[in-house]
């Protein structure tokens, strides 16, 4: 008898008889003999109508009032799916996040969860019932309620498994598991079996949403295995875990792309010291987070170029402060929102020289230009004309063989 | 400076528009000086909605689980009014029945509030906030939401006045106060300035559904004054508060009418011990109300006949254990379902003889045959033809020059 979180998506829930659907397949794995707390999002559609009647009620709605009117909509389909567990024979019973003892701290609408008293939670797991608990928020140490951010259900469903000991938790969502890339990029894309944590951090950030970004942080931290799939087939899914031999062994497990960022560049930035924090000081005031950040030298001796990339809606606001600061200390600005970030990513990047010299190679066979070039660890990203997205993820896609099994592939690297 | 509870319905914060007209409303009384709780339904319509989808998910709905669906309809507007009150500058805070220390018991669906921890409530109003009780709900002792019943908001805030000692509970509605009868029946229907909590008792539930019930009787117990008044007008309303001398002098305070009962009748039931309880016992384990019972001689000597009132939507249910229990004890059985019932209502009754005769004589001057009569202190009910409902009720608010303030009635009876 295993402990098994699962967590079901707004999708997955999203009326009364998907919601039947899945309290069937619940029942039936309770049934075959696990214990199950399953952690529910909103219905597909209710936050964001939630959030549009607090916006229409304020123009700046308060952000503790805006958590305890959102914080409705899971509310509403943890007493829905409960009632649907009932009608099916098995025992169950909702929690708010604040009766499931989930503590965070203040930040409302981007709490962190800070510790889950899990005493009331066990004592109904072990009266036998199936814990049905509300993702997506908790409370504070003054019992106000608090929401996780966006996908906060992922980190809720992490944490609860950690907190609880659980053997695995599993997160079902409207895709099948994590991918090698886009599937509705490139109809080659593979789902991968398993994936280290660091990989999974990295596709989640690079724009693979699939998994709550901080709920991986968590899965990392605590070492709960978690398990990605589609609640609506039977497929079985990608399994995030830890780094293992054999996955160091596959020198590649994935390839991302993101169209949502824009380039800016300052042009002979005086080379000494304090002209970064100068430009990225006022960027970070106003809230903006850039990604990428590369220097080089410039055209004119004892002067620098500095490139970087924010998200394409904070743009704007961006060149306005580039431009500010470029005349204050005579630089010039050029930019480009049309960029696309394709990145490499695995973890036997570690063990493997020769994958970042490979993907440049592929991409100059096709006259794909790199504008920018940025390295971590397991992770290797070119900006590159956004026009060229697909055809880069496609091409790389290929050279490394993502479409075949880790085992079947004859990518030539060196091992280091 | 007053503590003041107010308790907006559902139609007072239906949609923004309105919610952001009661939050002006509210702010200024806060200027003017006093300290304010203020209690809300759910917006008009949501409950029925809410409890429509828990019957599209389950047909026989978990009760526990249908409490937290339900409560958070109110969850809704207490956030969205405080978001208001801020955007007008003043301070407020949302609190669930649970937050607001409210404890009831575990009758999910139509539970009583046992005692309300007030520490966290003060605390808000010390700080000068505006403090937003979601109405209609509590927890009961395991911290499982509970909802109190259909009007229960307004219980809500009377027990708030009552655990703050607060000086008046003011429920504003979609009325303007407690009229002499129904306005829509007659047109010379009268606003009361007062009636006593016993009056209100009777009247509400006979029909008037001005307040809930159970909300009266808060406020007898705990002597908190009740002002029902509009939320759209700025009209006086009516105060509901302890019987003083004045209304003692009043004969007939007012006419209320019901035709939402049915009648039946046992015939020749045989008058022994026990025949009553033989009948009544299931009926009562079947959860059906029984309003009026009259017991008289039957045709037969030795026999009596039974008869009593349900609920319209009981009546068939009724019926059949009616006719079962007649078989039993070879009595018969009639019904009519098409009665009305029509109530004078007054705590000077205790003082004056001759109301009953009055109200006799009235019926029969039209030739009105009265099939059931049934009196209690301060109350005289009688069960007639449905269709003379409206004209009993205009000939009795006549003879009892209701439509005349209290002082200018010559109405003639005796004072005993």
């Amino acid at each position: 008898m295993a402990l098994v979180v699962q967590k079901y998506g707004g999708t997955s829930v999203a009326d009364v008889e998907r919601i039947r659907s899945v309290a069937r397949r619940v029942v039936a794995r309770k049934e075959a003999g696990d214990q199950l707390v399953v952690v529910l999002s909103a219905r597909a559609g209710d936050t964001d109508r939630l959030l549009a009647l607090g916006r229409e009620m304020s123009p700046n709605p308060d952000p503790r009032e805006l958590d305890v009117l959102i914080s409705t909509g899971e509310q509403i389909t943890v007493a829905l799916f409960s009632m649907a567990v009932k009608d099916l024979g098995a025992e169950a019973v909702s929690m708010t996040g604040t009766q499931a003892g989930i503590l965070t701290d203040h930040h409302h609408g981007e709490a962190r969860i800070n510790s889950i008293a899990t005493l009331p939670l066990k004592q109904k797991i072990d009266e036998g019932k199936i814990v049905v608990v509300a993702g997506f928020q908790g409370s504070d140490n003054e019992g106000n309620i608090t929401t996780l951010g966006r996908g906060g259900s992922d980190t809720t469903a992490v944490g609860l498994a950690a907190a609880l000991g659980a053997e695995v938790c599993e997160i079902y969502t409207d895709v099948e598991g994590v991918y090698t890339t886009d599937p509705n990029i490139y109809d080659k894309a593979r789902k991968l079996d398993k994936i280290s944590y660091e990989e999974m951090l990295e596709m989640a950030s690079m724009g693979a949403k699939v998994l709550h970004l901080r709920s991986v942080e968590f899965g990392m931290k605590y070492n709960v295995p978690i398990l990605v799939c589609s609640s609506f087939t039977d497929a079985s899914g990608t399994l995030v875990l830890q780094e293992d031999e054999e996955m160091e062994r596959v020198m590649v497990s994935g390839i991302t792309y993101n169209r949502n960022e824009a380039r800016i560049t300052l042009t002979n930035v005086p080379d000494i010291p304090g002209m970064a924090a100068k430009l990225f000081h006022p960027i970070s005031e106003a809230g903006i987070n850039v990604d990428l950040i590369v220097q080089g030298s410039g055209s004119i001796p004892g002067r620098a170029n500095l490139s970087f990339t924010v998200p394409k809606p904070h743009y704007e606001e961006t060149m306005e402060i580039a431009k500010r600061v470029a005349g204050e200390i005579d630089a010039g600005v050029h930019s480009n929102p049309n960029i696309a970030k394709i990145s490499v990513i695995g973890v036997g990047m570690r063990s493997h020289s020769g994958v970042a010299s490979k993907m440049f190679d592929i991409l100059a066979s096709q006259n794909i230009n790199l504008k920018m070039i940025s390295t971590s660890e397991i992770k290797i990203s070119c900006i590159i004309d956004e026009k060229f997205a697909e055809l880069a993820v496609r091409l790389l896609h290929d050279a490394f063989e993502l479409d075949k099994a880790p085992g079947e592939r004859v990518v030539i690297a060196e091992e280091s």
